[in-house]
């Protein structure tokens, strides 16, 4: 593929932003790439591996001249490191980055962002329990979702922006969609933050029964347990970003599963047979569902790519 | 392997009693293989797989003359069937089973077995989210754990009879541990029954959302929602009958679950940073410890054997 841009920075290289330097530069997305990241260690690394033609040492340097600007740091961070770099973005680039949570960034974007600026918020919805620089793969978002959340604006530069950075994204393998702000981060609050707050705290609980002993939970975790920690061994740092800045609608989510769930205690304790089979074959139909629907194969597969 | 038993009687022919009748012929445990299935419909698929010698037309001839009677009928029947064949069970046979709870099991066979019979009852921590006679394989039990929970008894034939037990389940592959039968329920309640009941509970408050559609709860579950789908795929007969079982042990378990979770969702509410980083860090330490155990690889896997 022809580049699409000239030059691009990468701010935060993660498991995340090292996947985007490794996965643009194998499909020639861009002509140069400069990356940078809070860490020493972190910039040390990615000049060790060779990610990037340029690692800078801060991240208005990194920025200059960049007409893709793509944040890749910890959540809460991405709107503040938004406002720092604001005054070094160059006109007419595009400011995007990788988020969980939407609507707070998007805001924080509109906010900080010059007029000459277009932002444009995203979230490759991929990844994997690991974390850093080396964890990362170019064949992270291939097949996978990444979603825009475009602002409200219908003048033409700006939806050209948007198809280049939708081109981006469609380059490095993954399916692109269009969403608003505050819709993705109901949807995700379901299919992603509640579903990693539950693995949180089922594993927490387990760790601390007095009756049952830690080994013993690992030693029979195969019976489904095993998944829950799997997905509860997720980037500390970035989940509690997570739950606090799409907060409203986790705890939105987090409210009806609750309910939810008291019904189904009550079902057991007063032996509702019927309810519960009725659940049960409910959601069974719901996979079966996925599984037909080409999504998924029916053996297990989970989601997730798998770094090769 | 030389054979263990001269006949062993399988009853319920599902996931779990197809993949004993595989797995055992297979290492050679035992001379004939006697099979029973409530459903004519699975009694003739058992017999157009050639999976038994002999396919019974009922429960009573089934385990005449077997010196190895092994229920694998949905949990809440276990009991009862074990009240059906009881004075039909051969003198120094032993009667065992695979059901998810095993206390009430326990009590069941105590209360049904005759004194000549040796009663053991069991459970192998093994399963996908397929069931019938065609989704069993021989090799589901293979390193995977099976759970036995002898009486309180120490007389040598009663031994003898739990040593051959444990040399069956070794036999097709598996790593075979003793245990309490309250002890057992309260550890399955953990690694097991509570994942289950949370995946089920997560999949049906999704499929509920208005906001939210299906299509797009499907589309966008690579965020962690998937795991839960497939789990929540499992057998509905099945575990409608383990929660009404272990109730008891359940319910304590969920209790503790939904007191954390509450926690952790004020936690969310009061933008309590500090405590949720703390928590999420455990966690992953604790799947750390999973992995450094030599229990799985970093990669995903997932626990549950594969059918080939």
């Amino acid at each position: 593929m022809s580049s699409l841009y000239a030059k691009v920075a990468v701010l935060g290289c993660g498991l995340i932003g090292s996947s985007v330097l490794r996965a643009a530069k194998d499909a020639g997305l861009a002509e140069a790439y400069v990356a940078y990241d809070a860490s020493e260690a972190v910039r040390a690394r990615v000049r060790d591996l060779g990610l990037a033609d340029t690692v800078a040492e801060t991240a208005t340097d990194a920025v200059a001249g960049a007409d893709l600007v793509l944040i890749a740091t910890p959540p809460a961070s991405i709107g503040p490191l938004a406002g720092k770099i604001a005054d070094h973005l160059a006109v007419g680039a595009t400011l995007t980055d990788v988020g969980s949570a939407k609507q707070v960034i998007a805001e924080a974007f509109e906010a900080a962002a010059p007029a000459h600026v277009f932002s444009i918020p995203g979230h490759p919805v991929a990844g994997t329990e690991q974390s850093g620089p080396d964890a990362g793969f170019s064949t992270l978002f291939r097949d996978r979702f990444t979603l825009l959340c475009p602002q409200e604006r219908s003048d033409a530069p700006y939806l050209a922006a948007v198809e280049k950075l939708s081109a981006f994204w469609s380059g490095m393998g993954a399916k692109v969609e269009t969403m608003d702000a505050r819709h993705h981060d109901l949807v995700l609050a379901v299919t992603s933050h509640l579903p990693h707050l539950i693995a949180y705290n089922i594993v927490g609980t387990a760790a601390d029964l007095e009756q049952v002993t830690e080994s013993e939970v690992m030693k029979f975790s195969a019976g489904g347990f095993r998944d829950f920690t799997r997905i509860a061994a997720s980037d500390p740092v970035m989940w509690r970003d997570v739950f606090l800045l799409n907060k409203d609608a986790v705890l939105e989510i987090l409210g009806r599963f609750t309910e939810d769930l008291q019904a189904l205690s009550r079902a057991i304790r007063w032996g509702e047979a019927d309810k519960l089979e009725a659940l049960f074959t409910r959601t069974r139909a719901i996979r079966l569902g996925i599984v037909a629907a080409g999504q998924e194969s029916p053996e297990p597969n989970f989601g997730r790519n798998r770094k090769p």
